[in-house]
Formats: C-alpha cells, sequence, structure tokens
C-alpha cells in the first residue's frame, strides 16, 4: 500500500508520526488531511534516508531551493555544494533542475546526498537526451518521455513536476487573449513547441494514467506544473493561467481517485493586490491540494533583488494560504545562481514562510520571535545571534562594529532606548 | 503666508507645480488634499536648494533613510557619502539621526550637500548638549529643548519627528497592559525617563503650542513620533501605543488649526495580518494625515536580513494606504549602518514602495513593469539593465557568468523558454 492508500484506511504511518511530532500536531490531523488532499509527504518508496515532510494544511510553510546546472555552467561538486548550503540555511526539499552534463550522475549524487526530499522536471532530460541523439527536440517521442520518468522515478526522487494542464484548450486561451510575455516556463515552452510542430495534444495530458501508474507504483508525488504562468504583472490572472489552473483541479481528482499524491504549481509574477485571489481560486478550483508558488514577484524591475520581490510575494501568498515556496535568488533572470546566491535564496523565503506562519496561527511560529524579544530586553547577544535564522551574518555584522558598552550596539551606543529603561523605578510615575 | 496658509486660498504654489508635473497629476488635486491635510510638502521656507516632493494621497509612495553618527562611530565624511549613496539610490527625503561628534556641522553639512528634504529627531540634540553640559539627561531644561528645535529649524531642517504623543496617560497605558520590551524608540526613551524624574507631563505636548508657533515660522513639517511603538511583534497594536495614536490623531487637528503640515509616525514590529488594521487605525484617528511607518518588520528573527523584513512589511502597509516608508537596513538591531547597507535599504524599500504602487494604482508605476517585460521578451538586454531598479548591480551579475547564446542567460542558455517560443509560426496550432 502506498501513504494514500494507507491514510485512507485510518493508518498513521511512521512518516506521519514523524511529521506530527515535528510539527507539533497530532498525527490524527494529518491522517485526515492526508487522506481529503490537503496535506502531502513527498517521499518516494525507494528513498528512505530523507527524513519526511509534510506540507499543505495546518503545517510549517515550506521551501524549496531550486539548483542544478545548465549548458553554460555546470560543475558537480558545485551542486553538492548549493545542495549543501540550502539544507544548511533551512530549505526543506530542494529541486534538481540541471541541463547541462551528465544529468542521470547529478540527479543520482544530489539524491544520494540529500537528507531532503527531491524534485525533478523530468521533461528536461527528455528534451536534452532528444536533442544528443541528434534531433530536434520536438521530436522527442512519447516514450523518451515516460522512459526518463521511469528512470528519475526508480532513482528514488520524491516528487516530479509534471505540466500536464497545458492543453491544447488552455495554449488556445491564452493565444487568443494575447499575452505581454507568452510562455516563460521551459517545460512549458517545450511542451508548446512539441505539440504545435507534432500538431498532437500534451502527451502527459493525453498519457496521464500511465503517469499515475508510474506515480502509484514508487509513491511519489506529482507536483502539477503552471506551465502558462505569468512572466511578468502584466500577464497575472489571465484566461491562459486560470484555464490551466481549472485543468489542473480535475487533474488533482483524477490522481486522488488512483491514490496518488499531487500539489499545484502556482505563479510566477503577480501584483500584490491579486496575490491572495490566485491563491483563493487555487483553493477553491483545486478542492484544498496543497499549493506550491514560484515567488510570486511583486515587481519586474528588480533583477538582482528578486529574492526580495519573491520574498513579498511569498509572504503575502502564504498569509493567504500557499503552502509551500519556490525560493527565487538574486540571480534570477540574469544568470545561473551562485552558492552564495542559494543561500540568500533560501534565508529570504524562510523570512516570508516564517511571517507568514505567525499570521496562519501555525504552532510554535511565534514562539520564537518572542523568545528574540525577551533576549533583546535583556541585552542577551549571545542568544540573540543563536536565535536568528541566520546566526552567522549577525554575529559577522554585529563583530564588525564594536560598541564602547557591551550591552548595547553601535546604532544608539550610550542612547540604547532598551538599556535608559531597564530600570523599574523610571516606570512608577505611570501608575 | 506658509504652504498651508497659500493651499487653503486655493493657490498652486511653485512647489506644488513641481511635484504634480513629477507625479503626473494636476495641480489642483494637490491643493484640495494638502488643504485637508492628506499630502504634504515638507520644507523649510529657508531651505530653496532641495526638489519639494509631496507625500501622501494619491501619490507616490515615498522611502525615507536615516543616516547619522553615533558616539561609537562617527566620521562626517562617511555621512555624507551615505547621504549621497541614499539619493543615488532613489531615497525622497534623508534624515539625519546623528547622535555622536560635532551633531550642528554634521547637520549643516548634510543641508548644504542634500537634493532632497532633511528631517531631524531634536530630541537627541537637545539630551546631548545637556549631558555635555555634566548634567544627567533628566535635567534637560524645556528651554533647551526648543533652542534646539529652534536652531535646527534655522538651519532649513523640513521635518522634525516630535513624539508629542507620548504623554502620561499613553505611557500609564503601557505600563498597566504590561508589554514584552517596553519602549525601543529613543526618543520615546528620553522622554519616559524625563517625565519619570522630572514628575511632569511631556514638555513637546504641554508646550505644543510653542512648537506650532516655530513649526509655522519656518513652515517646517511635523512629523508626530510614535515614541510607545511595538519594539517586537508580540506589542504590536496594544492599549499604549493606539492610545498615543488617538493623541496623535488629535495634535494633527490642532497642527492644521495653526496653518502647520503634519505627518503621522507608525510602528514599528507588526504580524502581517495586523498590518492593513494599523493603516485602517491611522487614517481613521488621524484623519488621513500622510502615514509615515518605519518598515514595519514582519518577523523579529532575522537581524542580518531586516531590509527584507521591512520590504515585506512597508510594501503590505503600503499597499493598504501607508504614504511613506522609513528605510530599514541589513545592519538594524546590529550596528551602525555602513554606506553599502543605506544602499541595499534603499532598494529594499523602494522595490516595496513601488511594488504598492502598482496596487494603489498610482500613474505611472505598472508603465515601468510593462517596459521591463517588453524589453525581456525581445532579449533587449542593454534596456533590462537600464530599467532596473540597480542597474549596476544587475550588469554586474549579468556579466559574471557569460552565456554561449548572447540573447539568453546562464540560467536556462539554450533552452530559454522565452527564446524557443519568439517564433510566430510555433502558435499556429493553438489558434
Amino acid at each position: 500500500m502506498n501513504q494514500l492508500e494507507q491514510v485512507r484506511k485510518g493508518i498513521a504511518t511512521a512518516a506521519i508520526k514523524e511529521v506530527a511530532s515535528s510539527e507539533g500536531v497530532e498525527p490524527q490531523c494529518i491522517v485526515e488531511e492526508m487522506a481529503a488532499g490537503h496535506i502531502i509527504i513527498p517521499q518516494n518508496k525507494t528513498h528512505t534516508t530523507i527524513s519526511p515532510i509534510g506540507i499543505g494544511k495546518g503545517l510549517r510553510t515550506k521551501v524549496n531551493a531550486n539548483i542544478g546546472t545548465s549548458k553554460d555552467h555546470q560543475d558537480i561538486e558545485e551542486e553538492l555544494k548549493k545542495l549543501r548550503v540550502a539544507v544548511e540555511s533551512g530549505a526543506d526539499t530542494v529541486m534538481d533542475l540541471s541541463t547541462g552534463g551528465s544529468l542521470d550522475e547529478i540527479r543520482k549524487a544530489v539524491i544520494k546526498e540529500s537528507p531532503v526530499p527531491i524534485g525533478t522536471v523530468p521533461i528536461y532530460q527528455a528534451v536534452i537526451e532528444t536533442v544528443k541523439n541528434k534531433q530536434a527536440m520536438v521530436h522527442m517521442s512519447v516514450d523518451t518521455l515516460f522512459k526518463v520518468i521511469e528512470k528519475q522515478t526508480e532513482d528514488g526522487v520524491d516528487f516530479i513536476t509534471v505540466h500536464c494542464g497545458l492543453t491544447r484548450e488552455s495554449a488556445g486561451r491564452l493565444k487568443r487573449e494575447g499575452r505581454l510575455m507568452d510562455v516563460v516556463s521551459r517545460g512549458g515552452a517545450f511542451t508548446i513547441e512539441w505539440m504545435a510542430y507534432n500538431k498532437k495534444e500534451n502527451p502527459l495530458y493525453e498519457h496521464y494514467d500511465r503517469l499515475l501508474e508510474i506515480s502509484h507504483e514508487y509513491d511519489i508525488t506529482l507536483s502539477l506544473g503552471d506551465g502558462l504562468r505569468p512572466g511578468c504583472l502584466a500577464d497575472a490572472t489571465d484566461r491562459g493561467q486560470v484555464q490551466e489552473l481549472i485543468i489542473l483541479g480535475e487533474l488533482a481528482e483524477r490522481a486522488w481517485a488512483q491514490d496518488v499524491q499531487v500539489m499545484i504549481e502556482g505563479p510566477g509574477h503577480v501584483p500584490i493586490h491579486q496575490i491572495a485571489t490566485n491563491v483563493q481560486l487555487q483553493k477553491q478550483l483545486c478542492h484544498g491540494a496543497p499549493f506550491y508558488v514560484l515567488g510570486p514577484l511583486v515587481t519586474d524591475i528588480a533583477p538582482g533583488y528578486d529574492h526580495i520581490t519573491s520574498a513579498i510575494g511569498g509572504s503575502i501568498a502564504a498569509s493567504a494560504g500557499a503552502d509551500f515556496l519556490c525560493y527565487v535568488t538574486p540571480s534570477e533572470h540574469l544568470r545561473l545562481p551562485s552558492v552564495e546566491d542559494v543561500k540568500v535564496g533560501v534565508i529570504a523565503s524562510k523570512i516570508a514562510a516564517h511571517a507568514a506562519d505567525i499570521t496562519k496561527g501555525v504552532k510554535g511560529a511565534m514562539e520564537r520571535d518572542i523568545k528574540m524579544a525577551k533576549c533583546r530586553k535583556t541585552m542577551d547577544w549571545e542568544q540573540q545571534i543563536k536565535l536568528s535564522l541566520d546566526p552567522t551574518l549577525a554575529d559577522k555584522l554585529r563583530s564588525s562594529s564594536q560598541p564602547a558598552d557591551k550591552d548595547v550596539c553601535t546604532m544608539c551606543g550610550e542612547f540604547c532606548a532598551i538599556k535608559l529603561l531597564n530600570k523599574e523605578e523610571r516606570w512608577k510615575f505611570f501608575d
């Protein structure tokens, strides 16, 4: 029995118990929400070396970090370094999006070394293998695509992004309405190319049952991708995007019917006032399936700072109910991220997730802030550093500028408001 | 006649025309909203070397950068460098919060060199001058405080923060309810100390009319400070904070009655779900006076990244109607900010302000994003860099990682979705 079959029989699996313990909730709650499709635990049945994590209703908002080579930049050691840095910085999952070098080798190394669930986008490898065989990418056969999915699944991948909702119908709506930037998803662009050249429906939609069979066999989670996600604010929440989301909702139901776990991917680039609408729409159209958002970026004009534009969007999305944030690094729109970018990207997303968890009332979230506030009040710097999301940086900044009085910092020095008022008798006047 | 007297006679001053032109709105709109107290143009009548800026209803959200020495770190050249960097990065105003070195000299140099309005917090200097005269700060005389205010005003300061609403009543409410971190505002802490020791009401409340006279004479804007602003999420929106805000609303009306321009300062540290509430409360209690918020920071646990925690809070606050964002730098809670911190802090706040302006429907805001999207679609990298909030950084990141194909970047390389689909014929299938 896979995980969904077990929870539907009311069984609290070992993974559920582990998740429940780390989240501080009752295993029975997770059993019920998993059975309804509102919580997932992405873990391939062969991938027993990871700590299971839960994503969805009532749980801590999770953060994913994308790593991976491109044709222009490929270094397996650097990718493994990114994996380590991402996990150290607090990433809950990692996706290997490599498109350069030996994809099998990189993926196997990442899966072997990772303590967290690993995701991939199999169509990348299917396209690359087609091109390596001296064929145009549009000649990718359906069998090549499914063989790659099987290979990656056998390797132990825990979740895969599949753009099954990018059908002739949804792309047609996008085309007829018109868009500033058309399609910015790589998997989405491949799929459009393939459909247009072969004059056929999206193979991942057409052969969705075959995908469900593989997923069921290895107990992997489908991350239903949004190939038509907006690539700029002006394209947000348009007909193509919403049409695809409707279809993803239908596909989520078909997955649940086959006991396959599923989450839904979301935009992208979205103006602040449309973010809550997007989350509500997803929750309704997809019957409460976990929502995995990329950003969203709240402006297009800040390349070099897209970890910030997406931390803003991510915090608002998660506050409105999104469950899982895909990080964006400072290098987005400019280059493949560096190891340092990975760290900064993860921390920015962790900030967004944590701030939203306070708003969501997630168990234990506010307690961390209360602890920090108490240490600020008592001027306990050692604990302040320890409680920081990034203790190394906090320590470095403080150490770089030494105050004469060790109780305070060089911002206010002797005029530190906290130190001034840490005298009980000052307050008697205000009784 | 000062500015408020003129607009109340329906006069569109030269400053109003300049603001109207830079904002792309009708001068008459600004005249009406200024007369109602909903827009301010902070400019000392003697400070004619700056470009006037408008803050408030219907206008672009503005950003302030704090600079200034502390006793632990004082270097006038460094502060002037911070001023330049802040303005280059897009700060609309700068506050000189110096508390170390020759305060008069620093302030005069900053006012002389600045092309943007300058703000100060006079009580800092009043306390420091008291201490320099070998007296405890609580021995500051009311005359010393007002002499400093007069001196700074004569020097050409455009707006001053005055914590007039921190009365015995508001501090009493705070004390009786209890708080985790008490008072974290420096001006607030001085005021509490002074009141407690001298067993007297806050002199800036008691002698508010004297403050209004000086303000009227030099046509400066009062920034009514929130001395009781929460210093941690747990203290947000408590009785002390809201009591002070009620009093600030009353004081705003008294300022308007004397033709003095006024804005209201706001928190601080606020959980996401309380931010819109805080903005609405301010707008109601203070009858639409411009709202100037510090952050707000949406979590306490990210020292080293408080430019991000405050960009999240600032974007949500401004989307809900806040008019003016005070930046927070990565060094907040750790040390006096460096020149680099000033730059990063301003850019993070500009992102928050701009993303909110799109949501507010501010004229011209969305156009910048549309231009960027078009340049991304046509792969015009030169223009993409130019349109960036920080062109230098965007250029540096892109140049550091060269793609084989100059149309794309090293993130996706040959698999760039945009490049793949920039072929008209691909879309025919979807007609």
